[in-house]
């Protein structure tokens, strides 16, 4: 499975593009950082994030993207930006029918470091060792790409499974309302 | 000069599409509000919203967008939905090369009823005699993005002012500091 990571902002958007093996075996293959300057106006940069994605989605085809969900209450200044590029991602993802995830930052942190409220520091140095990178990932927008991807490749077994514990639960209940219909009648 | 407006949201988003004639003339050739199911997918309600926008703007061919300014502080529960919306609508403007200009609720309301603080019925009375329709534009989704155009086609020639006037006081000031430099030396 290979998984695009991507930590969304205006001033700085990190890609990743992992691919992952078997057991919990995870390898980088690509990381970038878009950067787009604060003057220009907002339509031109997300033109300019969403070139940047698509050429990613395009040439790297992977089968998911993860994309960090971002809450209104965290860092107001910056948040609407956040989620303006994160929607532009999701919709060039939509585009070709590629399957989006969103994690919170604390199922990141705690896929990758067991802590969900590990600092950015443990959380690259953790990436790091994962992915056997010979230096650390700079700047820390490159390392949270990398970090939601792998936290998207160990999540997907488990959001698989629930999905499907969903879906057979949902099944149960269908049957049980139809007999409760043909027992009132 | 022909405007859309745009109310984003993804529950209900507000499109319209005026023309400004002479003085303060304003025409209403079509609205609409694009609904998506909050049961679906983020990625797959933005590209439904995207591809009826896209629409609007290749059959329409609006000179400028005008959109609604959202502020991470108001109704924390669909802030990011209409952050989402907004960016996505902004992409689809900046792929076309249509200008896109943001107006906040307070300055659409003042535009229209004189009062930055108007409620909704005030709102919609207005649109409604502003472009002598003869019922007035439901729902309110409708008649905000009715009224975000009508507020670009009355604001714009004030705001193409102060961008004249700003350009033209740093042109002395950069003079200004040539001089200074020229003086010192």
């Amino acid at each position: 499975m290979r998984v695009m990571g991507v930590d969304p902002g205006l001033t700085r958007c990190g890609l990743s593009m992992v691919e992952a093996s078997s057991g919990r075996r995870v390898v980088a293959l690509d990381v970038d950082v878009v950067r787009t300057p604060a003057n220009q106006p907002l339509p031109q940069r997300l033109l300019a994030i969403s070139e940047v994605v698509e050429h990613w989605m395009d040439t790297h085809r992977p089968d998911v993207i993860a994309i960090e969900r971002v809450f209104a209450q965290q860092n107001v200044s910056t948040v609407m930006g956040t989620a303006q590029a994160g929607g532009v991602i999701a919709l060039s993802a939509a585009k070709r029918g590629i399957e989006v995830y969103f994690h919170t930052p604390s199922e990141v942190k705690a896929a990758v470091t067991g802590n969900g409220r590990a600092d950015k520091s443990q959380v690259t140095a953790m990436v790091t060792r994962i992915l056997n990178l010979q230096t650390a990932p700079k700047p820390a927008d490159a390392a949270d790409a990398l970090a939601l991807a792998i936290c998207h490749c160990w999540r997907a077994p488990m959001l698989a499974r629930m999905a499907k514990a969903e879906a057979a639960a949902e099944k149960q209940r269908k049957a049980f309302a139809a007999r409760m219909k043909a027992v009132a009648r």
